[in-house]
């Protein structure tokens, strides 16, 4: 393993959270801007966002979502429609008032989620059954002043997509709310290769505005939960305020159903979080930008170096003939070891390696990012191998990651044991809860740890049970952590 | 051809003005806002869009261009710093003076372009030669306060890419710009289906704060000029007052050279203006959406209606498996004049039919968008011969394109003959013109009509003559016009 107080990268073993300002930086994520809690998300970390979009714009078309675009900027008067969204987003808005030189005689908000413009519309677009479903989704930048800000986890500009659509009836809405909220689970297992806790969020937890929220939580190495995507079953809150209808097969007006679902830049923070180590960044094959990097040995005689050249960028032909995302890194007038460690820091899956003795042998060293194994393979098989080698790693790390979730996943029947658990394990807690918001509230004051779900599978539990913290009777078992 | 008159559009050739406004809405485009000057890009104007997103960023990828983010929200002192560039941009700019409940110290405005924001970045990341040339590319979405707007055309908020790039050498920057250039020369011949003019812009016309800007012109039907893309060499003029240096291999400190250039969703509004018609719009197969539509004839027998739909069917299939974006409408509850009056407007390159007659001769009808040609297809030809007919539409919408453009581009060899064709021919103007900034400006405070660019192919050109205008030596002819 490499030198890393060289890299200036404070172990992630020693304090995660300066771990993770130094690799953002270290690893060419994003840069620090001028503007107060933005990033700038550099040619490393966007091109990450963009396996991201291709993974899940290529769900939503399967799903025949539509993009659509809908302007930034949204009137004051139509956030205000509907109270409980406005109370929700009011304290995090930022505010045009002057325009083109001159005082606005309404004031524009930047948006903050585009529910609120957009349903505007969708009850000029909606008048018949015909019309229906309605199943748009944008990819889009938003804005919601936050005060404590940390790069890709919580910043004041960030990247997402938000999927919005109206249904007849609640079944539909509900199916498309779930239908959502798979597309995200499989994203993070198959792409980010991080096993998420999928579940419904309490009643105070939820979107301001909807009836129901699922959510899909991941858990960090140091216990925390960071909510990464949310799937909203809006029912006819939004409906009946923004007035949408629609003239039923009966011929009755009637307010349809609606759903919004949301994934943003913060998915990439999970992915730092979760895979990294002390020697920077692991990316995940899926995930990566660059999948295999050939690197170069040097040598004094000019000749060897150019025999070595060769034969490595031969490499780096057969890995691209066979679709795999490769580099050659040739730089021979730094040292080895240097560039190794840049490559280590930005995460790179798989690293191969050419030097003179490699050739004699037909072979490729190599090195595994994630576990630092290291070996040879005949340079015959490469375009054969490497693929298999990217997805066995690509399983490894879903694997981890499941270990990860169940290691740092805690049971507790009572409060004090509850507690113990939060301060000394750092770990999600399973418990039994009564499901009322007074008690919820209690022990967030208590504890500053929150609800993060009733998971999927124990939405139907039906157990005769005692509230871990006031006792009252409890059916089922949340999931409550602290979060970022 | 169809009943327009029903379809509530004005006819093109009409009144072209009246007729776009008609058919962004009827062709299911955009839609008006309750934001001023703003959009909403619909999923047919928006799947236009992707056309053009997924062209441009593969060839920026092969260009080794990488994509980016940059903040939306630009401190006001950054944008000050380059003088032309404030004065070319301050009257246009929407300012957020409010964030998170209070006042901000200093305000921000909303990107009107990104030079400033990320020039002051680059002069942190860009220390030695080794790290140009520098090549990045974002696509976002920015604001610029415009008291006329038009969908497409000119709204407050539009989509585009901008690419930014910084270089050693002037040579080198120069070869950047001119490979912009061209991408998006070939972009429009080749996807849009457009020839366009491409030349060099006039002092006084270039963007603020550029040395040279090179611009696409397109020609509109009613003799209007377009601009519909740019590409600026800035020299060091940024560089020098962001303080961007780099360490020469001479171990000097230099300031690089650098270029910028942007297209926008501008360019759907030119696609719509070259080559829709009286029926709606027509589109290009290339950058349609869908880009054959199969239309089921109704029958009152159900059994043989199955029969129709199952045939209909697997046509689509057929097309979709030669990697055609095809579309069954089998609505037959709608009236069969109505669907393909519905698919007219929208633009659909190929219409294809099948009623029990078609199916009886083993055939399909067909009917071409563009010049309303019918014809029938044995049904086995449909997977080999439709990706030729799509091709052939192509080329034939080009090729009409470019005689659009050549029949109103005239030339003129005194005032007096040039503000003739302005007035009566309604052209672009070919004209010899001395390069003097103080005749351009005459020339434009007397006809409203404005230099729109030196022809690449003319910019060598050393002839004995006289400008148009005032008389003065003239060696170069230029393109003036009227534009939108």
């Amino acid at each position: 393993m490499s030198d890393f107080k060289k890299k200036g990268l404070t172990p992630k073993t020693e304090n995660i959270s300066d771990w993770y300002n130094d690799i953002v930086v270290l690893g060419d994520l994003a840069d620090y801007s001028d503007v107060k809690g933005s990033m700038i998300i550099k040619p490393n970390g966007y091109a990450i966002w963009e396996k991201v979009q291709s993974y899940l714009d290529a769900k939503f078309k399967e799903g025949d979502i539509q993009n659509v675009y809908f302007p930034m900027l949204i009137p004051m008067s139509l956030l205000e429609k509907e109270k409980d969204h406005l109370e929700g987003f009011s304290p995090e808005l930022a505010v045009v008032t002057h325009a083109g030189g001159e005082e606005l005689s309404e004031p524009y908000a930047l948006r903050p989620t585009s529910e609120t413009i957009m349903y505007a519309t969708f009850a000029k677009w909606i008048k018949s059954y015909r019309d229906l479903p309605l199943l748009v989704n944008q990819w889009a930048n938003v804005v919601r002043w936050e005060k404590r800000t940390h790069p890709f986890l919580r910043t004041s500009e960030f990247l997402w997509q938000e999927g919005h659509t109206v249904h007849k009836t609640a079944e539909e809405a509900e199916a498309m709310t779930l239908k959502a909220l798979e597309w995200y689970r499989s994203f993070f297992e198959e792409v980010f290769a991080i096993s998420a806790y999928v579940g419904v969020k309490s009643e105070s937890e939820k979107f301001a505005g909807a009836d129901k929220t699922y959510t899909i939580e991941l858990v960090m190495p140091d216990g925390k939960a960071l909510q990464s995507a949310t799937s909203h079953n809006l029912g006819q809150n939004f409906s009946k305020v923004f007035e949408i209808e629609y003239l039923s097969t009966e011929n009755k007006k009637e307010n349809p159903y609606q759903t919004s679902w949301g994934l943003s830049t913060r998915s990439i923070g999970g992915l730092i979080l979760v895979h990294g180590d002390n020697a920077g960044l692991v990316i995940p094959p899926r995930a990566a930008p660059i999948q295999v990097v050939v690197l170069t040995f040097p040598d004094k005689d000019e000749a060897n170096q150019t025999k070595i050249n060769d034969y490595a960028q031969k490499v780096v032909d057969d890995l691209k003939s066979v679709g795999i995302s490769a580099k050659l890194d040739a730089d021979n007038d730094q040292s080895f070891g240097n560039r190794a460690n840049k490559w280590e820091l930005k995460g790179v899956p798989f690293r191969m390696e050419v030097g003179l003795k490699e050739i004699e042998k037909d072979e490729v060293g190599w090195t595994r990012r994630d576990t630092f194994e290291k070996g040879t393979l005949p340079v015959k098989d490469v375009a054969v191998e490497i693929p298999k080698v990217l997805e066995y790693i690509q399983g490894e790390l879903l694997k981890k990651s499941a270990q990860i979730k169940a290691d740092l996943t805690k049971e507790a029947s009572d409060y004090e044991s509850y507690k113990n658990i939060l301060e000394n394990e750092r770990s999600f807690v399973r418990v039994f809860w009564c499901e009322d918001a007074e008690c919820e509230k209690k022990v967030k004051q208590e504890t500053k740890s929150t609800t993060r779900c009733l998971e999927l599978e124990n939405v139907d539990m039906k157990e005769d049970a005692k509230c871990f913290h006031c006792g009252n009777p409890a059916s089922r078992k949340w999931l409550f952590g602290m979060s970022y």
